[in-house]
């Protein structure tokens, strides 16, 4: 199977962190997001919405969601779980991934398309045409970014992981959100936020970061 | 099990819908988020982000969150199966309720929050604090809106459903969407998009549509 990666953006690096944690071997191939490439007729061929990462297997079905792709790698590969193992499980995963997406990936989104120059006119990611960049949403999502972080680590403090006592897919959405915003979206993790910064420095070792 | 509900928000609805379609039963609470009643200390002990719906099981396990609450119900009743039956199947049916989310229910939730007089500082949903209206993002998720029913047109114009030949969750979060820009965000589906119409009459007819 082949996946359409960019190692520029967030998403992308989720499904390669989460392909690296199952061991699970794909052709890579990158599109250059900056020069909008995704946008280019040959990429919309393959995912009309022009957003990575995009998966095509090898009998030619495409997969064109993050969060979808690792559902079928979930399905296909099923260990090591990422996804929970009984009903408690992947509903308390599914919740605390999707807490790691709305309050702090969307945010850091937010702050960077809205306030980086060569995005002027791309507000939106992919094929949404010319979307004026809002600066009052930019400083709302760095806003939102630092509230976010507070917020996870009042729950790190109780847990050695996003979703509890086992690496999920919600780390994988939690780390790669605050790379994101702590580089391309100048909001680096608080000095106070202790707790964050030993899940971060403990996440960030596992080999699948390199990913 | 207990479910805090609002019925004017479209988040509690789709887990409404989604219990109906299974025949699931449950204690149903209202919160009256039009007075701020989910930012009271009462609700925020049970949801501390402030958020509708939430799930608490007999045990007293609380799920935060609209599709963890529903991949809990699909894990203890799997019938009829909303979320898919194989990879291929919950992996595309992940995709679609996606993308019905991030390029539907996200640009009504900004086209509607960002314009309605009461909500002037609570530009976020929940307990982000006073968060101020951005007039240019209520645009912004109205033309967004306006790409989502033409999009979802063509797509459409294939299937029975969001997702294929069956009914799923994707068609529950399309249906609460729509439903919600229609109304509260003002954004109806555009008399050219037949498709879209003869499958809201559609789903709009199952007695679900009315829970």
């Amino acid at each position: 199977m082949k996946l359409y990666d960019s190692t520029l953006a967030p998403n992308p690096r989720r499904v390669r962190i989460f392909m690296a944690e199952k061991g699970v071997d794909y052709e890579n191939i990158q599109i250059d997001i900056i020069k909008g490439d995704n946008l280019n007729e040959s990429f919309l061929s393959i995912n009309p919405r022009g957003l990575l990462p995009t998966l095509v297997l090898d009998d030619g079905t495409v997969i064109d969601e993050t969060v979808a792709i690792c559902r079928y790698i979930e399905e296909m590969h099923p260990e090591p779980a990422l996804l929970g193992t009984d009903a408690i499980s992947k509903a308390t995963i599914e919740a605390r991934q999707r807490h790691m997406e709305f309050d702090g990936l969307l945010a850091a989104a937010d702050a960077f398309r809205n306030s980086f120059p060569g995005f002027s006119s791309r507000g939106l990611a992919g094929n949404a045409g010319s979307v004026e960049a809002i600066p009052a949403l930019a400083e709302r999502g760095k806003n939102a970014m630092v509230r976010f972080y507070a917020s996870l680590d009042a729950a790190l403090s109780n847990s050695a992981f996003v979703a509890g006592e086992a690496f999920s897919i919600a780390d994988i959405t939690a780390l790669c959100t605050i790379d994101f915003a702590a580089g391309a979206a100048r909001v680096p993790i608080p000095d106070q936020c202790s707790n964050v910064k030993r899940w971060h420095a403990d996440v960030s070792s596992r080999p699948s970061a390199e990913a």
